[in-house]
């Protein structure tokens, strides 16, 4: 099972990580990072990078494509080429798969059109403008696309895909080799749970960056 | 404040993913990702390199030590240059921290003697030779060093460590901002929890991985 993982610059390293460190463990899971250009990719805040050991071309056809988000995944947006690989991708694809704002990129490659998904809370409503069904679950699954929330979602959704596509069983065996029996010390995990206060500071600083010129 | 994550050849990527996207949302915040080697650095199962920036001698003090884990993280624990640049900058840190069986590492070199300390739960009672006390929680402080427990559990020691370093609302605005709100689709995240047969299954496949002969 080849699962490709999109880098590009200013991705959220989390967004790929999580799904990825789920994923790799499936039986016969064979994860490569691909990206427009390989090598090296800046992570968002410019302190971490993470290596693309793939072109896009080298995996044109993968059973599962995920796209990881970032505070403005512009990059990826305005990549033609990426955006080409993403429809190339999503025809032969078992399943098609976004974290946080990658689903905008999945929007801007066309492949949302009518599609109930999710996103990063600070963006959905962002979606509509892709003709998707913005919809806030965590993880949400419309046919073959799976999308997640924000950024730490993507651990939950990657454990709901392997249980779908391999079984049961082996989602909790991953489950419990890392160890995710989550104690978040805080209740401030979804805008609905965060104090307001805590809320509106976010979105103060976040806003610039969230969709907006980064 | 300079955080320090260290890698090493086979690490676990999400053991130093996880805290790194908490930590490096801080204010003033620098993370800097080290290696007794700089350059690309290759994960436990070979599908993802991450980049060290910088070398040991580059961050010989800084604030906050990380340690992630490693199926076995055998090529930090017989790197003398890795376990000296250990002791000596624990000498100075605010806090010097583990996910996993990164707190092998700090055992081995020498940090946890007497020391309430946690680890990958297939690992816990191999702390003992360290002279530490293995102690099953999620996230273990002792003073000035904070463990956690496997993989993912080094995202709820990273907030945890925020609100006690920078502070509360710090670390709600962090959760917020990674949409921290986890929802894990099965109750099997720890060996308590798991159904036995899973937790058989997960042993029989990894007893050999886990600190015997990778």
């Amino acid at each position: 099972m080849e699962i490709a993982i999109l880098l590009y610059d200013g991705v959220t390293a989390l967004d790929g990580i999580g799904p990825y460190e789920v994923l790799h463990l499936a039986p016969d899971a064979q994860v490569k990072f691909i990206a427009s250009k390989p090598g090296l990719v800046r992570t968002d805040f410019g302190m971490l990078n993470l290596n693309a050991d793939f072109g896009l071309d080298e995996v044109p056809a993968p059973d599962i494509v995920l796209v990881p988000g970032a505070p403005n995944p512009e990059a990826a947006m305005n990549d033609p080429a990426v955006l080409d690989w993403l429809r190339q991708a999503h025809q032969t694809s078992t399943w098609t798969t976004s974290v946080c704002t990658g689903a905008l990129v999945l929007g801007a490659a066309g492949l949302l059109q009518g599609v109930r998904a999710t996103t990063h809370w600070m963006a959905l409503e962002g979606l509509a403008e892709f003709g998707a069904q913005p919809t806030s679950d965590r993880v949400v699954r419309d046919g073959k696309i799976m999308t997640a929330a924000g950024v730490s979602s993507g651990i939950d959704m990657a454990l709901s895909l392997v249980a779908e596509q391999w079984d049961e069983a082996t989602a909790q065996m991953i489950q419990l080799i890392i160890e995710y029996d989550p104690e978040p010390p805080f209740q401030a995990g979804s805008p609905d749970k965060a104090p307001v206060e805590i809320r509106d500071r976010v979105i103060a600083q976040f806003a610039a960056l969230m969709g907006g010129e980064a």
